[in-house]
């Protein structure tokens, strides 16, 4: 990041080398999509197996069928997720991360794993942090 | 994640492992709030050194005074980053990521990262998904 040059990256399909700190790269958008929690959840499930549609409505609870469809149309534009019609009867709908999407794993998992191994510490610290705004609230509240 | 267990995971300050794929966990508003673009450009930048508002402001180059506050305070709520005020003239204020933010950073170095050069084969994915849309729209417009 921020090196200044466009230059070849190395990654075959590629043609530069994005910069998220500059206000027009496409970069910044898609770092959107791929931190959404919706995304995240559904590319770890699907890093452990090609699952259907139903079987990831079931694992991630609460999700709605439109966010979940909207999410994995995302997925499947930016290539990171393929959908596989299967001739069957029902039809079975298929879905399986790309390698693409595979590259992305890593570290999505370590930013799940942070967040529920930390939680705590995350409450604890807002919960710091609202104390503070009260105790400065009522030192204005005092008189004199 | 999804052991099924809240045993404790030996962090300190920590209560309870979370679960993102529960509906209800607390895990899933923090991974929004971590996955967030803002908040990832900015913790990468202070991963490097300590910086000032105004520095972070011309490093990540189109955000408004307003998201950028908004985000600063609520990384500072969760307890990634600190805010400290220099008694100076005029007054400094410096942002630092704290230990507790420092451990997500590897994650959101390897999500940029991938981010920054990968941008050319997402591109390339969405223009062969897009191309597929449109042929599909000009069979069913085809004549019998």
């Amino acid at each position: 990041m921020q090196d200044g040059t466009f230059a070849s990256p190395g990654h075959p399909g590629d043609t530069a080398r994005g910069d998220a700190y500059a206000a027009d790269c496409p970069t910044r958008r898609l770092l959107d999509r791929v931190g959404d929690k919706w995304s995240v959840l559904i590319l770890l499930l699907l890093g452990d197996s090609p699952r259907r549609f139903s079987e990831l409505k079931r694992r991630i609870a609460g999700v709605s069928q439109k966010l979940l469809s909207q999410t994995l149309r995302s997925l499947e534009r930016d290539g990171l997720v393929t959908r596989e019609v299967e001739a069957s009867v029902p039809i079975k709908v298929v879905y399986r991360v790309t390698p693409l999407g595979r590259e992305l794993l890593g570290a999505l998992r370590q930013m799940i794993d942070w967040a529920e191994t930390r939680m705590g510490a995350v409450a604890a610290a807002q919960a710091r942090y609202d104390a503070r705004g009260e105790a400065a609230a009522e030192m204005v509240a005092l008189p004199g």
